[in-house]
């Protein structure tokens, strides 16, 4: 690989990432032309969905230039006919000589598009800046890969990893600076989830708000607000049935008693409600079913933002891919735990994370990690670790 | 204030960090002497107690050179006939001009040293880079100004706050490196406090072992062990009571049972106990009580490493000056909280903190803060906040 084709793959990563948030249901992609002298020709990324191909738009801009050139882009070209045509159509078409990718396209409708281009006699290499294009795209592969969204759970929590004192008080543990950021990961999310928990003691709205707008189509959306409420405990006067943003209601596919029926129903007449199995042996609806649910909703990604029980749960089903706690520089040493009943009960089996970022916002500290994957059943055949320290 | 001096005193409080840790009872001192032209002629700093004070040193180096010059200093010289003569004589010997330093010493001993050069002729300025110098010296300014050692609690903790596994299991929370990192942090303290419920736990050793020996002063040093222990529960096998460092005993001086009695004459004849008043209305050893005996006997810093309910006793009586966190990228959703019955019990009465550094050791994070001042009886009074949130 050329210091060029490296140089043209950072540059496909930061068009790529100018629409991080924005794409859902598609996954972000930049793309950069060099013509057959390896200069730059053309650029592009995949604005929102309907919007041009990263590719087709770079190609466009690069016009004859593309003959004999290199396409460099961060993401497996398409070949499948979507609301526009195929990038391996449009990439043959322009006589582009070589194709450079960063991650392979897993999603059944788009793949082959690799395959395609070599057996049209194009050369073709992947796996350039792989893990910096994965972490882009940490959402959409996971919606490809494992046909459910991705979750992101945040908490706000003291350095002690208390989430309210012992009174109950919480408002506000954490400073302005990052219960705005907060809104700024609710607006790259394409749904909002909270227990009914959390609705009957907080009454929370759970909208996109209260942040300057550096960009309209962020500011414009509005994610989906997902209540897991298995017994249809949400009341009907609840924020999050507002018109502020659309609901959908999670409740039990079971018989839930005469007036969990009657409060379901009431529900349904104001806003979305889905039946779901309960998750077994729990008295909450069966979050995976949950997950699919959703993920036939075309929702990538998720804010968790549900109580420690809700979180705990969450995570022992292995649904949890990144975390981002907000940390106040405050210590209380009483009160309700930021994470409750998540399965672990040794050492052995704790979710190990991967730090990805640090970041002081305001007086608080945001720690963004992913969710290490774990041996299925590892928490179950765990080992016990010697309980006695050496000091 | 002229360029020369400010790099000058920049230059002090580097000189001075060289012996940080080392020079207990005494503080840490920098000092720059510019000859009359403003060349920098010497310099020195306070290398352990005993050694030459930081003026002497740098004046020693400057010679002749020092006539009309200026001494710039981290500290108010002395004017106390100590190990060493006082700094002031050996100012007004050496004909210097004028003296700038940064902190006023607030030592009974030491301090009017400003006052005796200003009356002599010397021309006098203080409070330069002053926060920097206060920073420094931390552990010697606390213990000067308050008669009281210097609290640092330490503790290693999940993401979520718990500083063991819901079975007990802590062995290790935090990496190799966060296990070495703390072993510096016990260097530099001249004791180390543990409670007995730890020693019974755990049987820790409270030494400082384990890492290369990058100074020989640090890793020659051998830490104070200090165990509350009330009720003399101590067992007469335990590591800290090897010869690894030396070990007091906090024990009650109230009765406490003929058993009790026992057990502290049999502690007493193996190693260095003493009697104190009990906390009123709890189990435990005084704090200040035990802070004063060992201010008494000249311990200037102190690492807390006792438990939860130790830790947050010390909080309680206002005598944590900082907090050293070392959070593993981990999450446990169960197990003990690393701090107990701190005597929060709304969130207008938390701890606030300063951060003062955060680094990744390792996978784990290390947050240095320092506890924030808090108007005496603010958590007694404090409102009731609202409990409820807005999200």
């Amino acid at each position: 690989m050329t210091i060029a084709v490296h140089t043209a793959m950072r540059d496909a990563i930061a068009l790529a990432a100018r629409a991080q948030g924005l794409t859902s249901p598609n996954p972000v992609v930049g793309c950069v032309v060099l013509d057959a002298a390896g200069e730059r020709a053309g650029e592009g990324y995949h604005a929102f969905a309907g919007a041009s191909h990263a590719e087709a738009a770079a190609l466009e801009q690069a016009g004859d230039r593309a003959r004999g050139g290199t396409v460099v882009v961060t993401l497996e070209p398409c070949d499948h006919h979507g609301r526009t045509g195929p990038c391996t159509q449009a990439i043959l078409d322009a006589g582009v000589r070589r194709v450079v990718y960063a991650v392979t396209d897993p999603s059944e409708r788009a793949r082959g598009g690799a395959r395609r281009l070599a057996e049209a006699g194009v050369e073709v290499e992947s796996g350039v800046l792989a893990a910096e294009a994965e972490r882009l795209n940490a959402e959409w592969l996971t919606y490809a890969r494992l046909r459910r969204p991705h979750v992101t759970w945040k908490f706000a929590a003291t350095l002690d990893g208390r989430s309210a004192a012992a009174d109950g008080t919480s408002q506000w543990i954490t400073g302005a600076a990052a219960r705005e950021d907060v809104h700024r990961l609710r607006a790259r999310c394409d749904a909002i989830i909270a227990g009914s928990g959390t609705v009957l003691a907080d009454d929370p709205r759970l909208t996109v708000r209260g942040f300057e707008p550096h960009d309209h189509l962020i500011t414009h959306r509005r994610p989906l607000r997902v209540i897991a409420d298995a017994r249809a405990r949400t009341p009907l006067g609840s924020r999050v049935l507002d018109d502020a943003a659309p609901t959908l209601i999670a409740v039990s596919e079971e018989t839930i008693g005469d007036t969990g029926e009657q409060d379901a129903a009431a529900l349904a007449a104001r806003t979305a409600v889905v039946r779901l199995p309960r998750a077994a042996g729990k008295g909450g609806v069966d979050l995976h079913a949950l997950m699919a649910e959703l993920a036939e909703r075309e929702i990538v990604s998720v804010l968790l933002e549900g109580g420690p029980t809700l979180a705990g749960a969450f995570l022992a089903d292995g649904l949890v891919d990144r975390v981002v706690a907000y940390l106040a520089p405050t210590l209380f040493g009483a009160g309700p735990a930021a994470l409750r009943d998540a399965g672990v009960t040794t050492l052995a089996e704790a979710y190990h994370l991967d730090i990805e970022d640090i970041t002081t916002i305001g007086p608080d500290l945001r720690i963004t990690a992913a969710v290490r994957e774990q041996a299925s059943g590892a928490r179950a055949d765990a080992l016990t670790a010697p309980s006695r320290r050496e000091h």
